[in-house]
């Protein structure tokens, strides 16, 4: 068989939160609280932040990469589906990813809260499909290692009346 | 953490085909070569096969368990929605199965074909999250062990004429 196109991989990222599983489900459902954590990155910025959270719903995150990055003024288009949502259990997507219109990857997202003493802990299991010109394996994992990251910073930080807008 | 509910897990089927790739890719592809492979299963009947092969189009198989079966009369559905096409080359799909409508698993399915020689070869890799209640890993790879021989079946003993419909 000729060389196969695509490369396949599973990874998962774990993350503990001072703030119960409420409190994350919010931050991973509600526009203006993802906004806030996808926002962080130091290579890009966030564009847009499209958001119907429903299961058949759609997610789509805009950025673009900053002048003196090697992708200077290139866009990334992470566009997701919602396919299986269990409040503040489970989130189930599929998410395609283009840079400048040209998908590069595709992805199976599983997100699991469950509670951990007076805080919380999701579980982050992204299967990935990636296509030529891809990141691949390794830095597909330190994106959602970092993403993690934000979404602590925001979570952990906010007060419980900024979390439930 | 309290114990996870997603059991997530790859494998894959490769097969060989005496017809080109164009052959096998018509068979993935078009409504009615589509329903003609999925029909042999000896368990169930296939009710109906929808099909709008294009990026963001779906596909929905509705079976039904017969008489005489453990789950007789109970209805499962396939949905996919195709992530991304390269004709003759590559298929990419994410899939929700429901059973009696009840959501037991998410897949993100990739189809790659080559040329082998005459013929071809397909390469199907499944990145299933099973639920509550699902198959599970084993069953899945089974499952897709004979949809590959039924395909074959189709594809290898149809004429030229009938596979170009």
């Amino acid at each position: 068989m000729a060389e196969t196109k695509v490369v396949h991989a599973t990874d998962q990222v774990r993350k503990l939160f001072y703030r119960p599983v409420e409190s994350v489900f919010a931050a991973l459902s509600k526009r203006e609280q993802l906004r806030s954590w996808y926002d962080h990155g130091s290579a890009s910025d966030v564009l847009d932040v499209e958001l119907d959270f429903a299961v058949g719903g759609k997610k789509r995150v805009t950025y673009q990469f900053r002048q003196g990055t090697p992708m200077a003024g290139k866009v990334l288009v992470n566009e997701e589906r919602f396919m299986n949502i269990v409040p503040n259990q489970r989130i189930v997507a599929s998410s395609v990813m283009t840079m400048d219109g040209q998908p590069f990857s595709v992805s199976l997202v599983t997100f699991e809260l469950a509670s951990s003493g007076p805080g919380s802990e999701l579980q982050v299991t992204h299967q990935d499909a990636f296509f030529e010109n891809a990141d691949g394996p390794e830095m597909r994992q330190a994106g959602w290692t970092g993403l993690m990251e934000w979404l602590g910073t925001v979570v952990d930080t906010s007060d419980a009346a900024e979390l439930a807008k």
